[in-house]
């Protein structure tokens, strides 16, 4: 736990929070705090500041909280689009995205998915907040990934992804990762200012179908290497080279 | 599983290799072959071919392998030293390794690690080779990396260490990930064909002392970008950051 995050839900009165679960825990056992002493938090979706103990109790901890450095954007801005995998794994993404500033994670049908995977509980907005908070607090995030399911591939390629494109008035860079591209993420990724739509495939991959479709629709296949990776790879790999290509931007 | 991988241990004559695990379980019921069918295998340590199935019984298939292509040495070559997380992570950090062909793993004592960690039952060799052969086939490598295990920092370091490097004629390049380096991989990678020995912290890092040792020792500091990341992440990422520069230097 590298920064404590609060949610509105946790607050009793206003700037005042109160933690029942394992963040007070967190508190008292972990960073053994006493009444006064202060930490630094996160409040999901508005900034990062310092927080006060006001009491400690086992099982309850609370905190007032003043002065937030507003949340800044993170550049460049990353829309995630992947086949749904295994509640395993999503599990593992949702941790990336959180730890990442990911902003938005879309997870959809491909002919390689199984069809059980869209019934998993954790598909839940209450179960995978709890996965993505656990990754801002790794990160240091306070910004909350918005999640979405699509069960289906081409309504979501041809009707929802263009309104998704539509709100924002930059346009975004759209790429595809997989494995038989020719061309790697340095040729592919343009303005690193950009705005990126990235889509990830299922274990096996997308289908050439698929990739067709992804290609129709302005996507544009690189490849993140030599290795057949897992998809929580993948998505690692892709942030990762994107880091790099940007520092090399900015130095 | 997209490889599948046979070991000599496997071999109960010459060129004929019996499964009595999983491996047999998904012939039989995922791939669905029948005596006669033909698969891609990988052999360790000495190449992939093609196998032919000569006998499907529950519980039990047999094969045969003709004509290895033998396995090539992947470049650059990667040797990672690591703080040992708990076991959970190393597990994750073996099938990695096994998935990209990292040569060697070195598992080290560090100031935030935790003893006990060195006395998990995953530190045996069988234990740890069930999760390298995991990744291998996933990644279609047939190169089984090495693991050892360093109960002390400063041994490691001075003594153990400079003894592996001597081995080898060509220098390695040493690189120490740390998120608070100014320089990026770009800047400290040298020649892409390198021999790479990379080091990875525990939980919160290496303690100052440590990173000055390491400093000592003839690492540069570099950092894989703004994230905070887990140590999986970590080693994921700067595997992914080598092959994008490396796939620059080849283009």
């Amino acid at each position: 736990m590298n920064l404590l995050i609060l949610q509105e839900s946790d607050a009793i009165e206003p700037g005042l929070y109160r933690l029942t679960d394992v963040r007070g825990e967190h508190i008292r056992s972990v960073l053994k705090l006493s009444v006064g002493d202060k930490l630094l938090v996160g409040l999901v979706g508005r900034g990062s500041g310092e927080g006060s103990v006001t009491r400690i109790d086992k099982g309850c901890v609370e905190l007032t909280v003043e002065a937030l450095i507003p949340v800044t954007e993170i550049r460049p801005v990353v829309d995630i689009i992947c086949a749904l995998p295994r509640p395993q794994t999503v599990k593992k993404l949702l941790f990336i995205a959180g730890m990442t500033g990911v902003r938005r994670l879309n997870f959809i049908r491909a002919n390689r998915v199984e069809k059980s995977y869209f019934h998993s509980p954790l598909l839940t907005e209450e179960r995978w907040t709890k996965h993505l908070l656990e990754g801002m607090s790794q990160g240091k995030m306070v910004r909350l990934p918005s999640v979405s399911i699509h069960s289906k591939f081409l309504p979501f390629l041809h009707d929802e992804l263009p309104g998704m494109e539509q709100v924002e008035s930059d346009k975004p860079v759209k790429l595809l990762a997989h494995p038989e591209a020719g061309k790697n993420l340095s040729s592919v990724a343009g303005q690193l200012d950009s705005r990126y739509i990235v889509a990830i495939g299922p274990e096996g991959g997308f289908v050439d179908f698929e990739v067709t479709e992804f290609e129709k629709s302005g996507f544009a296949c690189f490849t993140l290497g030599r290795h057949l990776l897992r998809v929580e790879h993948a998505l690692t790999g892709f942030l990762a080279q994107l880091e790099l290509l940007q520092s090399d931007g900015n130095s």
